[in-house]
C-alpha cells in the first residue's frame, strides 16, 4: 500500500518510515506546504490544513503537526514549536527555564489522516522533562533539551528508532497504522 | 461613513476610533474572529485572513495584524506575539534579553483594507528598543516593554492619542484614513 506524508521535515518523515515500511506501507513524501492557522490547538492546525489539502493530494494521505508544551511557560511554545524552534532555539528556552526547578513539560501529536473524503485524528502525547542543556545532536527541533520519562537520554541522544518508542509521534504513527492495517484486514 | 474593524482587541479599535472617528468616520467592531495562518509575514496573515472575511462582514472593512520584531532574537516574537504575550509575557522576553545590551526592536503593523472585492494593503513600523523592566499599564501586550524612538516613555505609559504618535499602528491607520479621505473626495 502507498501513503503520502504530507511534510517538509526531513526528520518527521524519517520516523515515519522507520514505524510503517516494515508492516509493509510505502511511504511517499509530498513536500508542498499548506496553510497551518493560528490557533492553541493542534486538532485545529491539523484538521484545517487536511481540509486545504484533500484536493491536492492523491488519498490516502496524512499530515502531523507536532509542538512542546511547558508547564512553566504555561505550555510556551507549544503549536508554535517550530517558529520558536528558529528564533530563540534551545538556548532561549534554557534561558526562559535558568533557576527553574519545575521543568515538567510533554510533547503532543496530532495525525490528521484523510481517505477519500473522511478525516481521522490520531494523537500521542509523550511527558518528560526540560534537561539542563543540550544533549545530542540527533532528531531535529527541541529534541537535544528533552528527555522522556523512563529515559535518561535526551531525543537528541536517540536514533529514530529509539526515539520512536518513547516519542508522542511514535504514539500517534503506531495508532494510524494500527487503524490502516486493520482496515484491510 | 461606517466602517468596520475585525478585531478581538480592545485596545486596537481604541487606537483606531481616536484617527478616524475625528475625520468623520464611525467605526464599528466585528469580534467573530477569524483564521490567522501561521507565517513569518504578517502581510500573508492578513491577505488570508482578509479573503476569509470577504463574504461574512459588509464592506466597507478592515483588520490588521502586528508583531514585536526583537533584533538579538532573530525577529522574535514576531507575527506569533499575541500567543507568545499570552505565555511567557513582558516578564518571559525580558528574560531571554537579560545581560544583552542590543536591544533594538519595531513593532510592525499590516491592514488589510476591503472594499467590495478589493484588498488593499497599509503598513506601519516603529522602531524603538526593550526596556530594562516594565513601565506603565496602559495599552495592551507588550506596550510596558516597548519605547519608541524618539520617547523616553514605554507604549505602557501613553494614552492612546500619545501612543497614535508613534506607533506603528497609528502609521498604518491614518495611511488608511488618508485613502479613504482622498477615495470619498
Amino acid at each position: 500500500m502507498k501513503l503520502r506524508f504530507a511534510t517538509h521535515n526531513k526528520g518527521k518523515f524519517m520516523e515515519a518510515k522507520a514505524i510503517l515500511e516494515p508492516i509493509g506501507i510505502t511511504l511517499e513524501q509530498y513536500d508542498k506546504g499548506y496553510p497551518e492557522i493560528q490557533s492553541t490547538s493542534l486538532e485545529d492546525v491539523a484538521t484545517y490544513a487536511a481540509d486545504f489539502l484533500k484536493d491536492k493530494i492523491e488519498s490516502p494521505f496524512f499530515l502531523e503537526d507536532a509542538g512542546l508544551f511547558i508547564d512553566a511557560l504555561k505550555g510556551f511554545p507549544g503549536v508554535y514549536s517550530a517558529y520558536v524552534f528558529a528564533s530563540i532555539g534551545c538556548e532561549g528556552i534554557l534561558k526562559l527555564l535558568e533557576d527553574c526547578t519545575e521543568r515538567g513539560a510533554h510533547f503532543e501529536s496530532v495525525i490528521a489522516y484523510i481517505e477519500n473524503e473522511d478525516v481521522k485524528i490520531f494523537k500521542g502525547r509523550c511527558k518528560g522533562k526540560i534537561a539542563m542543556e543540550k544533549r545530542g545532536n540527533k532528531g531535529f527541533g527541541f529534541d537535544p533539551i528533552f528527555i522522556p520519562n523512563g529515559s535518561n537520554k535526551t531525543f537528541g541522544e536517540m536514533e529514530p528508532e529509539e526515539k520512536n518508542v518513547y516519542s508522542h509521534r511514535g504514539k500517534s504513527i503506531r495508532k494510524l497504522a494500527e487503524y490502516i492495517v486493520n482496515g484491510l484486514a
